[in-house]
């Protein structure tokens, strides 16, 4: 098993979170780096910096400008896109249910569906039956995983994780953290953020 | 000549475009496309935008982030880089004698001083002696340009850019737009900008 790891801070909500969901395994496996899923929520997170919204509403250019990249780059990647209807979506029960499934086998599945439903699919992956319909469709125990996601326990853990995100100085998402501490953001370091994990103890053991 | 062209948007004290201001003639050289340099200030923008400061001083999780993106970023491109011991320096003079310098063929050499100055020298590009040193190092007849940026029509003519800019949706620095009207932002975008205004009339003259 590779000890190359990269820790992906990721939030459901995140339009370019949606492009590393989706190129991430491929590039990792290239790169000989195995994925630490790390779904969090980015509203507390925005909060402590003053936005009660996300930026791309609060400054409207750059929201507007943020939609087009989204395209351009989508279509660079081959994957499908349209604008959500509703932007950000509420990625909480989303959240909750990666981080039951952080680490089995089916975590880069569910997070590529529910990724799918919200930026490629318009559906609301707030609605618990949304994301039923994900989980039986990926062949999981759907009504189990969604008891597990809704406990007391995962809830606790969420903040948790969330509370962490921003102790690590995380200030938007996709976010990358190399076993060094090295911090990567945005989509657009993906490739980066892997390279340095890649380069093994030298840079990720330092 | 060529017809192909790229609208090159970028303020002396901004950090990410002093990336591509160091990059973008020879990329633009391979691409066949023509830079049309578009110095602006930022600061007007920003407050356009309710920020009365630069978004990395304000935030301080992002400007941290910032100049540890930067250094890696420098180094990758193999450029000279120290972090200001002020930020952001005030670049309204050397903005002023780009845009004078705009469509002269020492303009990529000035804007390359003046931002080495900036963010490789520790230089205060705000201080008039230094940027004659730059325009006299450059071979320039340094009190002419200086005369000429100070006039007031100079002084209209970046008051008038820098509300372009505005008018079109710009809201950081490096920006670029493409003969259509594309836009694109941030140096992570020049490649992808050239790419865009070098597959000519199809895209350029929509």
């Amino acid at each position: 098993m590779s000890t190359k790891t990269l820790d992906f801070w990721f939030e459901f909500a995140s339009s370019y979170s949606y492009l590393s969901v989706m190129r991430i395994e491929p590039l990792a496996r290239a790169a000989g780096v195995t994925v630490n899923w790390r779904p969090f929520l980015l509203g507390p997170v925005f909060l402590s910096l003053g936005w009660n919204d996300s930026p791309f509403n609060i400054y409207p250019p750059k929201g507007r400008y943020m939609w087009r990249d989204l395209a351009r780059l989508a279509a660079r990647y081959g994957l499908p896109f349209q604008v959500p209807s509703r932007f950000p979506r509420n990625g909480l029960l989303a959240a909750r249910v990666a981080l039951v499934g952080a680490d089995e086998p089916w975590i880069g599945d569910f997070a590529r569906a529910a990724m799918s439903a919200n930026f490629a699919d318009d559906l609301d992956i707030a609605d618990p039956a949304v994301i039923h319909r994900l989980l039986a469709g990926l062949g999981l125990p759907a009504d189990a995983v969604l008891a597990a996601a809704n406990s007391a326990d995962s809830k606790l853990a969420l903040r948790r994780q969330t509370e962490r995100a921003t102790e690590l100085g995380l200030f938007g998402a996709p976010s990358f953290i190399a076993p060094d501490g090295e911090l990567f953001w945005g989509n657009d370091r993906l490739e980066q953020a892997l390279e340095w994990a890649g380069a093994g103890p030298a840079n990720s053991m330092a």
